[in-house]
């Protein structure tokens, strides 16, 4: 049995992941660590513990954090440092603070995945849009998020586009005289097109469009429930110990 | 049988006006019209009339113009007042032209269809995007067409916004705000949002989505040949006689 | 104000329609039925009755009923015979029950809706669908569920069927040759061909495609959380004391 | 410059490819065989040859067979004896006519690609799925072609279906039990479903979609015309002396 500590145990997603560790026959949950110590975590016995270090006399495996920037840094390296290895969902860790923690992770005593986005068909559905860049010339991006997302266009759009733009060679899509309706043409990332849609009853989804000469490819996610991102959690916890020094991104993982 | 002549004969959607009416077991083609009167229409014995004055003494019926703006006025005029029915596909006719029009189509002596779009997929989708724009209160669009298509947006896409916007009593779609790549929430036609995707390998496409707390509804339309227009052609056709005045659009063809 | 009772508030319909209901300012709640009387229902005062004759001195204006069939008959009657009009979305009352609801009905001391399904999406996904059955001579529906829906097809994809038969002249869809894996063009509800699939992943979602030459037109709804019902349901509830006698379904609620 | 042959040159697929190696700054078209010998090839001066065999002076580096499985065997044969790599188009060539191939292939004088779907994003599209296949454990393919495709379901479903089948550890759709309407779960291929849609104004399409819990992931391939094969003949015409002795299948060319 791998021990499994949770950090940031009362939020939304770290209340998920103890649940869903509880679930798996392979994985035992030893901790609960949240700042918020005096709630109460319904269908647990074990007591919230207030802080990281607490976690050291447990003989914990791995932990696994949904914490906030400010906690996770010195939550990582505290894990680090004590031969934890850690599973780190939280986002916007800075370029040096990720420097700082790959340094400590290739020390040896324990690794680190830090990963932006657990949900599996996204990693691959980014995966996907990467590949196809290689051999389409001309693709856009449509991201659909529910009314409430305040920010246009999304993370995931930003990072696929990205991605795409280094792996294709030469781009093909046009600059459009846009007419009677300003802004259609959507926003530029590079060469890649995105299209943000806004409406309640939407979720989160994402479709990135390739197109050649007669043909076009599509690669689509849909989410439709938070709990789309626990076998990714899962799948990382499980792979962290195999994974030397610091894992940027779930795709090591499902290589393994 | 009804005798039908085509104007605008050796253009695109003339060609495969005339070889649809030829198709048709109620229709008998009887006059072809195309200033490029040298050239030969392939499978049709015909001979190629210059002006549409040559209709006079042939006993026609009803005359499909596809034209250009400059002709297809005069033509329709010289149609109405020589009691022959018009169905119009040509587009670009002035609100001033339209209204000299109507008063020649209510003196009676012949009727006129005058349709900016003949895909009874197109003429579905606009008329099904009005009625649920009275049930829901937010709305995007989604159009895509092939790379060649030169401006954004479409003007089918303009269309169905205008229809959205007279039928919709409220409008609750946000203004996000955009981050790192300005343009991505589209263009603005009164509340709807407007998305424009050019690619090689698409047609003509357009997708209008509606949503609400914990549903969307969405009407498709894909195109993906021209041919599409004329099962609506043909049925405006059989349709002028009983409609009479000026018509615009094909909605009351199809509630025949 | 109109004043509103709840049967079956215990049920997740039920409890999500007295909270609706709750929201609404024009709408007071007065009354929550269930035989479950010893559960409590949080976020309200009000005590559960028992039974639906508890609403006799209350003066409530209109009950909805998410009850089960067994219920749901004897409470209609009771709520039409004691003058108070009834919503119901409880589904699997007989044709015979139904015709002595709607002799009560039309007996003019109060009316009920009932109708199986009350997002307004779905409502106008059919009725879209039997309008276009008039123009196109071809469809075929794809329904898409979540893993744990056991039955197939969906109640919802039947009846959009059953009404695109009724609406559909004539058809021209193929009785393809299958080759290598039988089953794959789906079953045949009259002409109408409908593809059930079932994922994780999925919530409720159907999609209705027409084809002719060289077009398509796709109607899609698509339902991410049972919220999506409640707009419709207290539609129903605005508009039950305009609708004389028995009303089937929720077209006429939106045609009001 | 590459000199390359057509061989089926009046063929749909053939004139086809002519027209690309024409339009190719990097490739000279120096051959057209095809035993229609008489037919005359618009937009070119090569005369038709009727037989490969005419082809032993030319110096041709390459040819690219679009013929008939009855001539596409001796075709082979004869290209690889005589020195000149082979694209093959063609299907239906038998499992002991590709190892005779394989054979002639690995004996070094010139190479053979052997591919049934030159369309390069059909050809993403079972790469993603089988990719997918190994992280999801639910999958239902949907495959949407025109009315006049008589079989079902198409090849290309049947060979994703057999790949994903492969990759998938384990499978986890459910027998739904089906109601009044048998037929629609679709046709069974191993463990994954599926399911074939005929209308006219489709072309040819395909969707994999893969279920997990709260989210799903789609791989959508269109195709509008057949132009969208020749990318993919030009890039194996222009890989086929990189890749020793036989390859079936265009993943190799995509991955040089």
């Amino acid at each position: 049995m791998i021990s499994v500590a949770v950090l940031g145990a009362m939020g939304n997603m770290g209340r998920r992941v103890a649940e869903a560790v509880m679930d798996d026959p392979e994985l035992e949950l030893i901790a609960l660590v949240d700042p918020a110590a005096m709630l109460e975590f319904e269908g647990c016995e074990l007591e919230l513990m207030e802080d990281v270090d607490c976690l050291a006399p447990l003989g914990v495996d791995i932990a696994v954090d949904f914490t906030e920037p400010a906690a996770a840094y010195p939550n990582t390296m505290w894990l680090l440092e004590n031969g934890i290895h850690a599973v780190v969902g939280t986002t916007g860790l800075s370029g040096e603070q990720l420097s700082v923690i790959r340094s400590a992770a290739e020390r040896g005593k324990a690794n680190a995945i830090i990963a932006p986005n657990f949900a599996l068909g996204a990693v691959l559905m980014m995966k996907f849009a990467e590949q196809a860049a290689r051999v389409f010339d001309q693709c856009e991006i449509i991201e659909l998020h529910h009314r409430g997302k305040k920010d246009a266009p999304s993370g995931t759009s930003i990072t696929t586009a990205e991605r795409i733009e280094e792996a294709m060679k030469a781009s093909a899509v046009p600059d459009s005289i846009e007419g009677q309706v300003p802004g259609t043409r959507g926003g530029k990332l590079g060469e890649v097109r995105i299209h943000s849609v806004r409406l309640d009853g939407l979720v989160a989804h994402q479709e990135v469009i390739f197109g050649s000469r007669g043909q076009t490819l599509s690669i689509r996610h849909d989410t439709t429930d938070r709990s789309c991102f626990m076998p990714g959690v899962i799948m990382a916890v499980k792979a962290v110990d195999r994974l030397p020094g610091l894992t940027l991104g779930l795709e090591a993982v499902l290589e393994l």
